[in-house]
C-alpha cells in the first residue's frame, strides 16, 4: 500500500513541473447544492487532467537508466496524454497503445506530445496486452499501468495534499470530498493523503451509471467487475472494475460510493461551463454531478469535488450545450 | 494619475477576497506562436472577469456610510457583475444600467447577485446618463464608472502585480504584455504597476477592428473615438473612447496597439477551448488572438496576454466551436 511518506516523496518530485491547480468556488452552485461546494480544477493540469500528476510520479520514480530505455502506457486517453507529455519532458520513448474508438482530440494530443501511438480495435476484440506486451518485450519498455501502479497513485496524492492545504486557507476542516472515480488511482491517492492530513474529510467515489464496479465492490466488500464494454459518455471513468492495490486503499478510507446519470454529467458540466468558466469532460464531471444532484446522499456540510479532466471534443462539448437551451 | 501605491493600497483591501488568477501556458499555444505565452486567466476572477477587482477597490474604498447608501453602474455586463458581487458582499444597495441588448448571461447574473437592473434601449436612442443620473440624485448612490474611476483603475492594476510576481516566478523578466483594451481600466492599471515592479516588460493595449480607438489615440497622440454603436462580437471591449484619466496613463506606459479580426478572437477562444480547458468570451480573448496570430508586429520574446472575461452565452459559444469543425 501506498502511504503518506510516498505522496511527500512524488510531490518532492513534482516539484516545479506539476501545476498547483485552484480551488475554485461559485455563490451559484452553493445554491444548487445547497450548501459549499469547492473545485478541485484538475483540468488545469498539464495536458489536461490529473494524469499528468501520476505519470509525472512514476517516470520520475525510474532509475534514469531503465527511463532511458521507454516507456508503454495502455489508454484511452487522459493517462496516455499524462504519460506521453512526462516522457516528451525527460525526453525518452513513450508508446501509447490506445482503442481507436478513442475520442480524437486525446488521440491527436498523444501523438502531438511525441508519443508513438498504436491504435486497436477493442470492439473487434484485438487484445490490448497482447499486442502491448509483444512490443514492450521487443523493445525493453517499462509498463506504466494507469491506476494500479504505486508511482502512479502517490502522483496521484498530490492532489489530496493539495487539497488538504487549500482547504484549510478556504477554512474548511470538516468536508465531503468527491472523487470522479474510474480504476481508483485518484480516489485512493487523496483518500491517503487526506487521511493523514485532514482526517475530518470523508472521500467518496463517484461513478457514471453502469459503470459502478467501484461503489458495488465497497459494499460488498469485494472486487466486482462491470459487464459490457467500457464504452460510453463519461470514457475517462469506464473502468472494468478496481485495482488490486487501490481497492484496498479505498476500503481503508472511503466512504459509500456514489453514482450519477448522463443528464446529471451533462448538466454539471453546464454549470461548469455558466459559473466557473472551465471545459469539463464527461468523466471528470461526475464529482460536481453528485455534488449538485445528490446532496441527499452526503452529509450535512461543505463538499469538496474533482473536476478530474478537460479533454473534451469540440463537437460533443458544442452538444451538451445546446441540449441545455 | 494612479501610481504604483494606489495600487499596493488596493491589493491590500483585497486581500482574501479577491482571487490570485494563475498564469497558465501550453505547448501547443507555444509551437502556433512561436515563442513562449503565458495567459492571465481572469476568468477565473470572481464573476468571471477582472471587472470584479475594481468594483471591490471601489467599493472598498469609500467611506463606510457612503457606501451603505449604494452605488450606481452603467455596464453592458463585466462591470455590472463585478459592482453588484462587490455590493451584495459588503450588504450595500446597487442600481446597474445595462443596455437591453447586453448577453443575456449578464444580465441574468447581475440580477442574481442582488442588484437592481435598469434595462435601456440603446438602439432607441435612451441616454443611459440621463436616466443613471435622476435615479443616482433621488437615491443618493455613488456612481462607479467602467473605467475612468481611479479607484477601479487601482484595483484593476493588482492585476499586473500579481503578473509581476508570477512571470518572476517562470523565470521571465522581460516579455510583451498583451491587455484586452476597452476603455483602459485593465491596461493603465496593469502598466503602472508593471512600470514599476518589472520595467522590462512593455505592455500593448489589443482591441477588435473597428473599435481601435485606443490604438488610434495612442498613435495620434490625442484622443480620438469611434463611429457608430458600440454593438459587436467583442461587447465587453467595446468602447467610444479612452478615458481621460486611462489615456495619458497608457500614453505614459504602453507600447502601440494591436487590432485583431473577428476571425481571430473566435479562433483563440477555440484554442483557448481546446488547449487551456477555459472559456473566454470574445472581448476576452482579443489579446490572444493578438499572440497567436500577430507575432510579426512583436518584439521577439515571450508573451504574456490576459484573457480578461469568460462570459459569454452557451448559444454563442456552441457556435464558435462549431465554427471550427
Amino acid at each position: 500500500m501506498i502511504g503518506i511518506d510516498d505522496i511527500r516523496a512524488s510531490a518532492a518530485r513534482a516539484e516545479g513541473v506539476v501545476r498547483r491547480t485552484p480551488l475554485l468556488s461559485s455563490p451559484f452552485l452553493d445554491e444548487i447544492a445547497g450548501r459549499p461546494v469547492f473545485l478541485k480544477a484538475e483540468v488545469l493540469q498539464h495536458t489536461g487532467s490529473f494524469k499528468f500528476r501520476g505519470g509525472w510520479s512514476a517516470l520520475s520514480a525510474l532509475d534514469p537508466a531503465t527511463r532511458a530505455e521507454g516507456v508503454i502506457a495502455y489508454s484511452s486517453g487522459n493517462h496516455a496524454q499524462g504519460v506521453a507529455r512526462a516522457a516528451e519532458l525527460f525526453g525518452v520513448p513513450a508508446v501509447i497503445l490506445m482503442p481507436s474508438d478513442a475520442p480524437a482530440l486525446k488521440i491527436a494530443n498523444t501523438s502531438a506530445m511525441g508519443a508513438e501511438v498504436v491504435l486497436y480495435d477493442r470492439a473487434g476484440g484485438e487484445s490490448r496486452e497482447e499486442i502491448g506486451q509483444d512490443i514492450q518485450r521487443q523493445r525493453g519498455l517499462t509498463l506504466i499501468r494507469p491506476f494500479d501502479e504505486p508511482m502512479v497513485i502517490a502522483g496521484q496524492g498530490t492532489c489530496g495534499l493539495e487539497i488538504a492545504e487549500q482547504a484549510a486557507e478556504a477554512g474548511v476542516e470538516r468536508a465531503t470530498v468527491l472523487t470522479c472515480c474510474g480504476g481508483g488511482g485518484l480516489t485512493s491517492g487523496i483518500a491517503t493523503a487526506l487521511a493523514a492530513l485532514a482526517p475530518d474529510m470523508q472521500v467518496r467515489p463517484v461513478e457514471p451509471e453502469g459503470f459502478d464496479d467501484v461503489a458495488r465492490s465497497l459494499a460488498s466488500g469485494g472486487i466486482v467487475t462491470n459487464n459490457g464494454p467500457e464504452v460510453g459518455l463519461c470514457d475517462a471513468v469506464l473502468t472494468r472494475a478496481p485495482g488490486e492495490i487501490t481497492f484496498p486503499m479505498m476500503q481503508t478510507h472511503c466512504g459509500p460510493g456514489l453514482v450519477v446519470t448522463d443528464a446529471e454529467v451533462k448538466a454539471a458540466m453546464r454549470h461548469a461551463f455558466a459559473r466557473l468558466k472551465l471545459v469539463v469532460e464527461p468523466g471528470g464531471a461526475v464529482a460536481l454531478a453528485a455534488a449538485l444532484f445528490h446532496g441527499d446522499a452526503l452529509e450535512e456540510g461543505p463538499v469538496i469535488a474533482t473536476l478530474s479532466g478537460g479533454n473534451v471534443d469540440a463537437r460533443l462539448f458544442a452538444q451538451i450545450l445546446a441540449e441545455g437551451d
